[in-house]
């Protein structure tokens, strides 16, 4: 899709609001849905004028995690662009990823006579993992001219960015985890799954053997168990795949990486959904797309809490005019991927979708809802198509063909 | 698809049965299709309380034979896995298939001075063609270490397995039709399209030129027309691309061979789907999935028999208390295909499905109906997103990606 789009881009001075809640989609619960159960007047209003629909994050029955539902609202298809295991944890934890950079996630790990005693360290403490990590940090900064980064995680987890000195093949990162998944076995080698990982493996080798220095006195932690080596996607970036300058609005530091990865601006920000809206309408005169990103509507689906989650789609209602003051040409309403309360759990549930435009029929559905959005004009639609549709009704697409 | 979900299968104890109502949908006659002629309380209710939507078995506009619209709602694509019609021949009249065969189903013809005078033979009574084919049988065996087996079917149809010695290339069947079309012509010799096909063509000269000697002196059956050579699909069968172990209700020989192919259990079976049923429940413990075939509602649509058809649909769904009473996590009600008895035919329109499981939203369509269908949860969607749909709804998919 992507391909065809680039050729028809035009550039104007038209606007683009893309507001994500995170794992907006639900299941009846005592017959309603969290969207059915939430006080939603003003998203209610809008879907009547509205074209609505759900669309489908990755494929059908797919339960698809952060990274793929949000490529695939930003148009990528999330089967071709893969987003590894330790891009994404750095992300999570905040770091900026780079094209030089290869990312991966460890476990603090017990090894005795050369055997792994317990692949988790016994869940050491949060604080303690801190303590550990910056003592790697100081003792190690730089191997064979490649910087190392370490960012301590929760209990026993840490990520590692290895910054080279130039941009990688995108084959570079492709290491076997030398975590074996079993107790009672040795830490594997960092085998190179092709020729251009192994300068790479080289450097890992040799950071497994400087960390196992360091940690050689402790007695629990005293070993790095490392996966999901991973670098940076070659991903177009939006404005050379949209034409459009793209400003991110989040306040959690892995979905403002997701959107890094697009090439958006990502300015990190604090607090409520209430200083988001704010923050989006100071920047709204420099840039083109906005997506706007409300964590809590999914957190609370996780925790299998329909009424907290119901909450916090309400809430979000209630802020939804200040939204429309700006009156974007596109307003699009949608989540990333369904967290119903029920399952407490991402599942793959389509996901309701407002579109905003003065180019649809409208009328079609009485409220926001999965149910009356199967009744709107967008049908169920593959989500990588949501892009499209917002630069359609933009005018930002010529036509195809003559 | 398939090689996405190979990734994410995780298995557990959970049970899908998949109904197929052969030819399930229609079209109105007197303004009512089969289904809504039919009295379908229990269906009705199943189809307000679950996913309800209408599968396209191959494309739009494709009208699919029998094979690929068992493929598609098994998960395999139609277009990509094809099934040679001397296969599909074989196991209608009732032949296990094996990776060293090769199937083809020929014509009784008459040839005169080296030229077709009848491609037919006059088509020649059933019983007759039994009769000589016996007699081939008994003079023809083996032809250089292949087992030669003929099975007689209608008037001048008759299929032969070749069976091999060893398992063959899956381009080994590829042999022109000995067939042209066109009485007044000489029969074509079997030539092989590739290298691999070679020796199996050399087999099929010498089978011709032996059935020519046996069938010498007949008036008009005497000489054998080929066509449709092919050997098994190599398919992953369903333990390997789902983690299922499958088995096969079915009295139709070529339903339990088109299952055999995908790697059911197909054990034979006799009866009504009353008796189908009874077996299912006997085999409840030893499966994760049952493919429960009802052949009669076709058979009724191709005889143009509306309210034969609505009654054969109106039986099944007196029965269907009987598998609800299993309770499995996953129930799916549809058809392969549809048969119209307005078009006494196969056709193109979409199947309406049920798809009974805990994590629905329901609720949106009154009965179970083609226009009813049309409302409901799962939209019009391609057959081959039957079985993903299966898993997920039953837990069996992991997250994709992270």
């Amino acid at each position: 899709m992507q391909d065809i789009i680039k050729d028809l881009i035009q550039k104007n001075n038209s606007k683009i609001i893309m507001t994500v809640l995170d794992g907006l989609g639900g299941l009846p619960v005592n017959g309603r849905t969290e969207l059915e159960t939430a006080r939603t007047p003003n998203l209610d209003a809008l879907a009547r004028t509205s074209a609505c629909g759900l669309h489908t994050p990755v494929g059908c029955g797919i339960t698809p995690g952060s990274g793929p539902g949000h490529l695939g609202i930003f148009g990528y298809n999330p089967y071709k662009y893969g987003i590894g295991r330790g891009i994404l944890e750095a992300l999570g934890l905040g770091l900026e990823i780079r094209k030089t950079d290869v990312c991966l996630r460890c476990n603090y790990s017990t090894v005795k006579d050369g055997v792994i005693t317990d692949r988790r360290a016994g869940r050491i403490p949060t604080e303690y993992n801190h303590k550990i990590t910056a003592m790697l940090q100081d003792a190690i900064k730089m191997i064979d001219g490649v910087e190392i980064i370490f960012v301590g995680g929760m209990e026993h987890r840490i990520a590692i960015v290895m910054r080279f000195p130039e941009a990688l093949e995108p084959d570079a990162a492709d290491i076997e985890d030398t975590d074996p998944q079993k107790e009672g076995k040795a830490p594997l080698a960092p085998k190179a799954k092709n020729g251009n990982a192994e300068k790479v493996a080289v450097v890992v080798a040799k950071l497994i053997e400087q960390t196992r220095q360091v940690l050689k006195d402790e007695e629990k932690a005293n070993f790095l168990l490392m996966r999901g080596f991973s670098n940076m996607p070659h991903l177009p970036g939006f404005e050379e795949a949209y034409g459009l300058r793209a400003l991110a609005v989040a306040t959690y530091p892995m979905y403002r990486g997701l959107a890094r990865l697009v090439g958006m601006d990502t300015p990190p920000l604090e607090g409520s959904v209430e200083d988001e809206i704010a923050f989006l309408k100071e920047k709204y005169g420099e840039y083109d797309f906005f997506f706007l990103h409300v964590k809590k509507v999914d957190s609370y689906g996780e925790d299998g809490n329909v009424s907290g989650k119901a909450e916090r789609i309400s809430e979000f209602d209630a802020l939804l005019p200040r939204l429309l003051e700006l009156n974007p040409d596109v307003l699009i309403i949608t989540g990333d991927h369904s967290t119903p309360a029920l399952m407490k759990a991402h599942s793959w549930h389509p996901v309701p979708v407002i579109l905003k435009s003065p180019y649809v029929y409208g009328g079609l559905c009485s409220a926001f809802s999965e149910r009356e959005c199967l009744k709107g004009e967008l049908g169920i639609f593959p989500a990588v198509n949501l892009m499209p549709l917002a630069l359609a009704n933009t005018l930002r697409l010529k036509k195809f063909g003559a």
